[in-house]
């Protein structure tokens, strides 16, 4: 799959002149959400059935910088997934090709009550999905 | 009613070393919601009777900047209020007194089904509560 | 010049299940800042040479909610332009080709010390390139 | 100290009638900030010599949601400074005094040419009020 493109704001840098880390947490959820849309499992299919799936974690390592109207690009893929709960990993980079940010999200799924989805017997398509971008 | 008080945040700043114009807004919504709660009509009051309030127009003067750590003291007043379509005001003055920002915001007022609601009617000691903060 | 295209991110919306009203205001600065690049004179070319342009004010007209995956085509275009002062409006559409928004923006110019540029002199070519896109 | 307070703001909320876990890194840097100014450190005086001090990891587990009007208390306590890099942590709570998040980030000092200040040596007065604050 293509890395998805972000082009860094103006509204996103801050007085130090660079992007503010707090908006690397929502490329991430861009890039994610733009993945899961990609492979059939858009989070809008999933909200349609009742179905939410908030991070439960996040890990972020920040390499480099970048700054406005820079193209950043996000590679997404599964870490670990057990039918419970989801692991995926980021890797963005600048245009020079070099990494600016690694980090790592976790996602549980729930429905309308509020309780915890075993996607493995309630979504057996998605699971299998999911599989094919394990990298290890 | 005392001014609503919004310290300026680092992730607010821009790289032109100020707050970025957008969060403005986000203060105009603090204040405003500081306001109605300290009134007895708070947002969650009205979400738990399923009215929704969406803004549907906003005017903004910037007149000063303002930067990381600096208080802003933000008044909100009533502009007009015909029992459908609520106007309010904000002036926004830094630690020296100094007015930074004028603006004014549009509301109505829906219900769950995303009617308007006739507030006069509907919650007529709401309409009191607003009437007695209109300026001229 | 074609619109610009923002897909409404999660991270956008609010507990009403709608783009929080203050995206807008990011979004005219995406859209902006997509234009100025695409004539030519991209804020990073600005910035380069000590020229920041603040917003001085803002309206805004919410005629439709948007939401979640939704993407809004965005058109820019300048209203007024008289040297120093600069007004920028824009107009939002769904994918259904409904307006959802309309908005202005005004804004300076400022050197490094401060003072209001008169781009007229400084900057010939940049008011030759926006008088292209003036509309009645 | 006393934790710092956040209650919890309207922008603030997603479609799922939460806290976007994007605002809890924010929220993490309002306390931060608090903290350091408290301690008589806060970025400003830093920023005046020329010293900034950027973000270089992050690790955050969300345990309960927050929504609209929740006042959320924020701990800070120092989990490591070796003079070069710094580890903070964060506890926040909710009214019901329940865990809602818990975090750390990593930071380190550059001076105006980019390199990293050793803080030992240049500010040993911020090194012993950090000290006090190290928790096991």
């Amino acid at each position: 799959m293509e890395p998805y493109k972000h082009t860094v704001q103006y509204y996103e840098t801050d007085m130090m002149g660079i992007a503010h880390h707090s908006n690397y947490i929502r490329w991430m959820e861009e890039a994610r959400s733009a993945f899961l849309r990609e492979i059939g499992w858009g989070y809008e299919r999933f909200e349609k059935e009742g179905i939410v799936s908030p991070v439960t974690a996040l890990d972020c390592k920040y390499r480099r910088t970048t700054t406005y109207s820079d193209v950043v690009s996000i590679r997404v893929f599964i870490v670990d997934f057990n039918g419970i709960r989801l692991r995926v990993g980021y890797e963005m980079r600048n245009s020079a090709d070099e990494v600016v940010f690694n980090g790592h999200s976790e996602h549980c799924f729930l429905d309308e009550a509020g309780k915890i989805v075993r996607m493995t017997k309630a979504y057996p398509g998605f699971c299998e999905a999911i599989t094919e971008y394990i990298e290890e």
